[in-house]
């Protein structure tokens, strides 16, 4: 079959692989429909992300049909189709047990990073009946790839932790595909004003499409001033970052108000400085977090219902073939206006 | 000063009283520029409500402009613009302490219950401070009114208690004011179905345009059957009762899917059976609530941020002095198509 | 080998029936070391639980050693020493995934009531991985019994769902096993006052011994007027309900303070009345639960670190085989002064 | 009256000032009974709290009888044993009406900081019905005095933001005063393990008498390799920081378990270093808070019902007007082996 493989930093290639099969009784062979690029895949690419070896195929999104089931999954069969969680569950450690399913001790993520993963033909996912999903008749599937990172991300990372609520201010500093991620799923509590921020005027244009109440280039605005003129000298009170470097985390303390919630969506490669010597009075919470995907039921509902329009992050189509093109596109996000490419294998 | 006042079961007049004045160094007096009826008054015209007793004028909700403020009111001052909440919190006892206004030690529901109210051109209250709202500049002071009373209740005693969270199924049972103010700010956390169940077409219709989902007339079809076909056999994740009968409770009960939460907003004169023999095992969570009005805040936001419309709700407009006409046309509701009623003092 | 068996109303038999096999992958079974006798299992025997049908074993909780495991179980291996939680958990269902095992689509409560249970010298669990517990090294096994089932249904459907705070009043409403197991759980909490109800002034005093700090026995005191007085005319912030019977859980609903929380634990066979016609101004919650043993890791952590002593509970020992005299002694719980009794295996 | 007077950095001296006078309404005169010195007057007296001037009389803490009150003050009158919160609270601000009373528009943390404090013979408390509480018939006042500030910072910024919860592991870093406070009131949630860390002996020696259930000396240990084997190489679920240092910040971030809390309860001067390199993937909660005093009302219900005893906190005892030698005392805490002192005005 097709698959991408990394071959170290900076080294990727198209190539033909062996097919997965079933090497334990819980796993499932999906044959995948659609996949996509995460941000993370490209962090792969520069060899950030060490425990990714040479030979592994990379991927961790996508919608498929199941091809093959091993004895004990009962949740699934054949010709079911499936949403496929970046968070792999086995259901019964500790972690999983609290919904903690970022920390399974047999799971979290692994797919793309310590086993082969989506961006191939077809892939085993293990624990199939705690990591796939169905997918209910008549959606569509294109969307869905939204459901297996970027939105349970947004949602949980940013906005569940950020404890956002109905006639809160919150603030996501980021407009990439996270942080619109997040600004789409905060609107589920309706707060009063969304402020994102951003260095690309175009996402920004993006964001407000998606329903931000303000927007601020930080490339050009003083973003502290901005922020506390827009709340009363307050500040927001959530802060949602969604870069992942440290003035960015720096930023969101500076902006935030007595009594809010700093949620941590970045992935960093670098401490940061946490302004105790004033925070410290502040009864702030800040946190941090993996995804666990323990929201995707509840991401189905809602674009089920259609409150939820996953489909606005596509901007970039491709067939599994042009996948380099697709990494090219992705990889120069602001040039070519990119937020999510879909992948389609047939 | 003109006033709508209670004189006994079936008796009331628009009649001339004295102004009120400053008794407590915390009262202040407001000028009335809007008010409206709620169920409840024509509740305690029917004389059901035995603690108002003759003479006392009616109405716990309106707008009004600040016209004396006592020595210790520091919150407020004369021609301030403010919305009165029907719920008197005096803030320093137990209960204020811990937002449960409604059972204030030295206040709760008291106006046009205990003391007079505000259907009247200028009316008291007690523990300013704690029981008035600052109007926004430039903010619609009609729309204001339903957050007297109507908002904040649909929201606490049936949004909040019944827990509703994004992706879930929702019933209202009763699409009265009561009950489609339930389904106004259900809607802050977005839910995936709303059921509106009523007996009266017209007022599901008005459901509707709302943003119910679904609409059962109670009247025509098996609600029962109905609740179970549209919810794959499980029942509602939350049952909010907008009616006050026991019919309406029990039926409550009968569509609550297991882990389900009934929240009761009625008003009960008679208790209810508990099916204790099938619900003991369903993990059901049932309450009750007499608004708090602690979301007062928070709406008040919501609406300023255009996130909710409490102007759907009005359907009448009067002058005060035409209050007796105004009580007919609320208490033929069904007939005049009739949800609230503005009463304008100029 | 040697097993309890329910042949109809009124009749049981010690008697010889096949050792059980392994049936599906994710099974274990489990050679008994200690079991116990409950409640429930008398209500079986009076034909009260009419699914239980003729020639199964009863029983749902023990304390034993694996004998065999299927092919994917992987958290248990032969020779293991496991607490059996009296729900069976697939641990991949929407309520497991929701800690809500109790309504496990295959699980739930099935031991001794839709399977075969532990009252035996042998016993299939389904789900093992799921529905099983390590014993840790060193720990008192006997006590553990009391993990099964009695221990998490007082903390859970008593203590959690009754929101137990520091500084708080509580009721329990019956000092049988399950009410004293609410009582000892609910010092998790430090309430202030603890105030058990009961008719047996045996179980009265061993309450006292357990932590109560107040009595009240109903058959010769008034409740209301006793409870009122201990609690300045407020009455309990939490009333728990162990008994199962309409005028328990309605002097419940006389005894909650407003804001408070009525927590069901009784199985109940008839419907009580709700008195909605004082009770719906009164911010009340009130909670049914079938038991999800979503507590017991957390049990056993804390019997581990001696906060909690279960083998308080034990009064009286058997070895299996003298398991219809274990039966007369429980049935006769009140003059054998009676909680619960050990069944040896060996 | 005499008084303890800050003169600028390292300079006090107990003084005559004039007695305080009503100033506003809702003031109250309170004559001290007892006082005590808090770690921050130590600070203060340093000049480390640059807003407190030359002249302020200093203290927060205490308990006293009520000499006067404003005119509309209505929960005390003059006789009136109360204790007095460290914070002031006016009740009907937007902080104080969600229960942040910290952060009070018009109070907060006021007392011998922006105006005069506790330290003397008579003290003047602004907004008295919201600021103090009454003392129970019958109480030890003197234990009552480390519900001023001690016992509610424990509770709520250590263990209530720490989310203790039972069979939890919980680590204090700083058996000071304050850790100790942690350590008592985490009790009330009955976590499995309880691990005091400091550089004392003695305190670590006292923290064992109050409930630790390990003590580790991170002047002889290394404490991240002991806390992972105390804890099978997991971390803790609630690292306490009760120091106010980076280095011990620091060491909380070492011993944290995924998903854990941080709750910081140090007063810090300085930034520290946030190590979300590693953290951002473990689900980690960190929070801050100003003391709101909220708990108060719950903690004055467990010392009356001899579940908290807060005297154990106190070793030394003096005469107001011996106050120098009682900060010479307070200030050489390890040599003196000085948790908390007690200044006795009569």
């Amino acid at each position: 079959m097709k698959a991408l493989v990394y071959h170290g930093p900076g080294k990727k290639s198209l190539e033909e692989k062996p097919r997965p099969v079933i090497t334990a009784s819980t796993d499932a062979i999906v044959k995948i429909l659609k996949t996509t690029i995460c941000g993370t895949d490209l962090h792969i690419m520069k060899g950030d992300v060490p425990e990714v070896t040479d030979g592994r195929i990379i991927g961790h999104e996508g919608v498929g049909v199941i091809e093959e089931v091993g004895s004990s999954v009962s949740n699934f069969k054949t010709g079911d189709h499936v949403l496929i969680s970046c968070i792999t569950s086995c259901g019964k450690c500790e972690y999983c047990k609290k919904g903690m399913y970022s920390h399974c001790t047999d799971g979290g993520w692994v797919l793309g990073h310590l086993i082969d993963g989506t961006q191939a033909e077809y892939v085993r996912i293990p624990h199939a009946d705690n990591s796939l999903y169905h997918i209910p008749a008549g959606a569509d599937e294109e969307a869905l790839v939204m459901l297996s990172d970027i939105l349970p991300t947004g949602c949980e990372c940013g906005v569940l932790n950020g404890q956002v609520k109905p006639g809160d201010t919150v603030a996501i500093v980021g407009s990439g595909p996270i942080g619109l991620a997040a600004l789409l799923t905060a609107q589920f509590y309706t707060p009063a004003e969304i402020i994102m921020i951003d260095t690309d005027d175009n996402r920004l244009n993006v964001a407000k499409t998606f329903g931000a109440t303000q927007t601020i280039n930080s490339a050009t605005a003083n973003v502290v001033e901005t922020v506390k003129a827009l709340t009363n000298g307050k500040g927001v009170d959530t802060a949602i970052e969604a870069v992942g470097i440290p003035v960015t985390f720096e930023l969101c303390q500076s902006i935030i108000a007595p009594g809010g919630c700093i949620a941590n969506i970045g992935v960093h490669g670098k401490s940061a400085t946490l302004h105790l010597e004033t925070l410290w009075s502040q009864n702030i919470t800040i946190t941090t977090r993996l995804v666990d995907t323990v929201t995707t039921p509840m991401l189905l509902k809602t674009v089920q219902s259609n409150k939820l329009q996953p489909k606005k992050l596509i901007t970039h189509h491709f067939k599994l073939d042009e996948i380099m093109a697709a990494y090219d596109t992705f990889g120069n996000a602001a040039k070519e206006k990119a937020l999510k490419v879909i992948l389609t294998n047939d």
